[in-house]
């Protein structure tokens, strides 16, 4: 009845049979739905750098899968047995590798590094055999992606309290279904309002230069039925200037102790407009992207991206004369004093943040 | 010796013979120079719609141009010789029609009503025969252009007192050379400080939807040997709060009597985030831009553009969903809270706008 929409498929998931992670092509889309498996290394490493994966949930999920996967390779290339120790320093380099593919989001070596204290743990403190590790890290895995669809759902619910039906919501880039296993970050209150009949309005900046707003939320939410309008990124002003904006939305790939947020190139842009007229500026993260460790944004190490990203990558022809200097920042800091909350699965935090977000993060982490 | 520069051909220019305007058509800037002429009311109507001319101070002159060559075609089919109320009947229908072209840049129709008040006057105050009121016409779109490359090289000499050597500029859009007939407007003082050795850092903003930032400004600077670095509109925070932005320049279509500036969309978003970093905003404004019957910026109508100019114009294939809403405002107005400074030839105003701008204008204004 009807076509697949693009919220049918799973944005990650793992085919255990075929021993591949299973994604949606997101450099294909709106044009293309191509599912695409990723068996080797080389495949997932090129899949989360070429943003055919892309969004910090999404990256840390498939990054657990795509451990598990080569975990999965290596006992089978010994023939079914082998030491832990030999089985780790493989599974190790393994992992650091992974971890190689994109610096800024946490999600990534937060994903890793918690397979890879499980691993440690099955092996070492536990002493399962070598299939017994696999085993735990396979529903360690499984377990992170019914996680993040839990995370996004009671992000969605958090933020839902914080405007109204018929608001005009702006985002940036996607914080969608797209970025998650199910409802998104940013998009998540959207999703929960549109069940609930909220009516929302919703801006999605287009997000150059890769267009994740264009290729990815606009045909999200519009798949969807969402009341959404694209717009230039630097048409923020003006809508909100109209009036026409009453809350911004955007995710985040990494939260600093201070407040401080990294997220997708624009994003304090929009953050610094929104202050100028007034509008609340919420940021949805899961607690996974509150690193405490990193003191503030000064210390998050932005990715630096290929020119033609900007100049070329979906054009007809150049966009830009041959040889001109092009920065591409994939990410940029905004400044915990244009963030009015972070809206996590646990609750919301607000300034001060050195001492909201450690709240939050200590009052619900887990043993072990 | 060597490749001509883009900077070697005329933007606009007249060939009296061959009764047309000549312009580059921007639109295939920068992968292909193309000169083309326009003969028809239909054909400079096109490509001021299509913006294969563009910039406020170009437009006007184009128009000028066009309206010229318009009115000798008026005559020319009359057989040489008419009544000057006939022609003038035609010549008005003309100028309206050429006015309809774009709303919201002032030069369009300040550059034909000045036309049209010269033609009135040669042909109803002076009495002149057909022929006379042709050449008055001529005469006065030629000094036109003259004055706009006067107009531009002294908004250059005021914008340069505002920086100095080795500074930062970010700029937006296109208020270039190609702009203008010559020096462009915001990048006059870029221009002259490069021939004095200034050594500036250009930031180029690439202005979506239609790149007039990447196909333009970064092509005609390149070409001119300075040093400048492409980036997307959303990137502006980033360079700004790095520190390498020590002042932004940028062109108008139309300032209001209080100082609220009509240009590019997305001119509005650096205003903000520049005065969010502390760092001035300069608007380059001939005073034909200056629209002193227009109160605020509240009364100047923004042109919306077609949906395809987001979605598709220049892409391989779509970016965004078919059906999707797209808003595409092709201005933005700036608040005069916003500007630091407006540069125009006669000197520089600042706040109150109300008085100043009355002040540079009238202390300038000649007479008829």
């Amino acid at each position: 009845m009807g076509e697949k929409s693009i919220l049918d498929y799973e944005t990650v998931d793992l085919d255990d049979n075929d021993n591949s992670v299973v994604i949606i092509d997101q450099t294909r889309l709106p044009g293309k739905t191509e599912i695409i498996r990723l068996h080797t290394a080389q495949e997932i490493w090129d899949a989360i750098y070429l943003l055919k994966v892309r969004g910090a949930p999404a990256i840390g999920v498939a990054a657990a899968f795509g451990i598990y996967v080569l975990a999965k390779g290596i006992v089978k290339e010994s023939g079914g047995e082998m030491e832990f120790e030999d089985f780790y320093e493989k599974f190790h380099t393994q992992k650091e590798y992974l971890d190689s593919a994109r610096p800024t989001a946490v999600n990534l070596s937060w994903a890793l590094n918690r397979m890879d204290r499980r691993c440690q743990m099955a092996g070492r403190e536990e002493r399962k055999s070598i299939q017994e590790v696999l085993e735990t890290l396979h529903k360690e895995a499984v377990e992170m992606k019914a996680e993040d669809i839990r995370v996004c759902h009671a992000i969605g619910e958090n933020g839902l309290r914080l405007v109204k039906p018929g608001d005009g919501i702006l985002t940036h880039c996607n914080a969608g279904q797209l970025a998650t296993c199910k409802y998104g970050t940013a998009t998540a209150p959207i999703y929960l309002g549109q069940e609930r009949g909220y009516g929302f309005k919703v801006y999605a900046d287009e997000t150059r230069p890769l267009l994740q707003g264009a290729r990815l939320t606009a045909y999200e939410l519009f798949s969807a039925g969402v009341d959404v309008t694209l717009i230039c990124d630097n048409m923020s002003a003006m809508v909100m200037k109209n009036g026409w904006v009453n809350a911004v939305f955007v995710g985040c790939d990494r939260v600093a102790a201070n407040g401080d947020v990294a997220n997708k190139i624009g994003t304090s842009v929009v953050a610094t407009v929104a202050k100028h007229y007034g509008i609340p500026f919420y940021v949805c993260a899961p607690t996974s992207t509150i690193d405490l460790h990193t003191p503030t944004g000064k210390e998050i190490r932005i990715e630096q991206r290929p020119a033609q990203e900007v100049t070329q990558m979906w054009y007809k022809e150049r966009m830009a004369p041959e040889g001109v200097k092009v920065f591409n920042p994939a990410f940029d800091v905004t400044d915990h004093e244009l963030v009015t909350a972070i809206v996590t699965e646990h609750g919301i935090a607000r300034a001060p943040y050195e001492q909201s977000l450690v709240d939050l993060c200590h009052a619900h982490s887990q043993p072990g």
